[in-house]
């Protein structure tokens, strides 16, 4: 499937916006609307749909439940992944928490930290193990994915080293670009710099208000 | 000043890389080290420092420190910025104990939540206060920034609150795009998405070797 990454990153967005309209019990949806809903042109709908190897036939709009189900796949939300949270702080206990990700197939193992005095304890339910049980952890529970919650320092080091162990994909929580092998999937979220936008926004609003209108 | 979209969201990761540099000890800095370091072509980097309103001279490189200076005052970053975060559950405790926000001016001064048994209660030393209080509290304290980390349901409707009585930005945590007046700034993390984009490239990793190279 060949798929630009601006598709690639509305593809969760299509999944959540037909994901409430079905909850809302619409069954089928024009480009019109779900253009207008997700503030992109119809022809831009449409053209993503079909770039995606879309369903729904010229005229009769998009049946809601067979696109969720279609884009539901081609994100692997289909299936279920076993993931692990190194670092137990704020962030490692925020997202351990965070309800909606297993409900989408995405199951947190375990919590890894290398502060003894965590060991043994749980956060939400889920079990924080010494650093050094990683290895054995990943092998055994076949875990795909780890998310980095611990500082920018130690990032690189310790995704190095889940590689080895064979993590194949990491979501990273540290402040900083990681340099990892292309066979890697690798996704951040950076806080700091969402936050600083902002204030970019917040601080230079009144200037573009007067050339744009906000989307 | 007139700054692209595309622009002003790398602000912040040259405020991050010059950052580190100036830890490192670097003085200096050519766009040829700059962009490869952030993974950006040199004529680039240039083309973006021109873009607002650049310093350093042809042939010289950048000067580092001159340069960090320049983009947090174009981030606001010089200055303090008022923040309550709305929701006391796992993001917004998440969010409370980030230290990285004060030291960038962000200085979070409560949490509202209408849960009865968390008023009075602290997270990370900053108070947690009922949600009618928020009205009061804006304006006593010149808040400018909320964070809205509470169900999407809530979402709107708190955020539309939250403006009439005199927030100018809202970080948004919920999952849905808020709908907002265009003399509000706004941006959203959607943790969601970003897991779903994670689990996309993992799936179809394979698929993207064979005729890419992952940056």
């Amino acid at each position: 499937m060949s798929i630009s990454d601006a598709v690639i990153h509305r593809l969760p967005v299509y999944y959540r916006y037909l994901k409430d309209m079905e909850k809302d019990g619409i069954v089928q949806i024009s480009s019109h609307e779900l253009g207008r809903r997700m503030n992109i042109t119809p022809s831009q709908v449409r053209q993503d749909i079909n770039s995606f190897g879309g369903i729904g036939r010229q005229g009769y709009g998009y049946p809601v439940h067979e696109l969720l189900i279609h884009i539901g796949k081609i994100l692997g939300l289909d299936r279920n992944h076993n993931i692990i949270i190194i670092g137990a702080g704020n962030i490692g206990g925020a997202l351990v928490g965070h309800k909606s990700f297993e409900s989408n197939g995405f199951k947190t193992h375990a919590i890894f930290d290398n502060d003894p005095k965590l060991h043994g304890k749980e956060l939400s339910g889920i079990p924080i193990y010494p650093m050094d049980d990683i290895k054995n952890f990943i092998k055994k529970n076949k875990v795909e994915i780890a998310v980095l919650a611990i500082p920018a320092e130690a990032a690189q080091k310790i995704a190095d080293m889940l590689i080895k162990y064979g993590i194949k994909a990491i979501w990273n929580f540290a402040s900083l670009d990681l340099k990892l092998p292309s066979s890697i999937a690798y996704q951040s979220v950076h806080l700091s710099e969402s936050l600083q936008t902002l204030s970019f926004k917040l601080l230079h609003m009144n200037e573009n208000n007067e050339s744009n209108e906000k989307h």
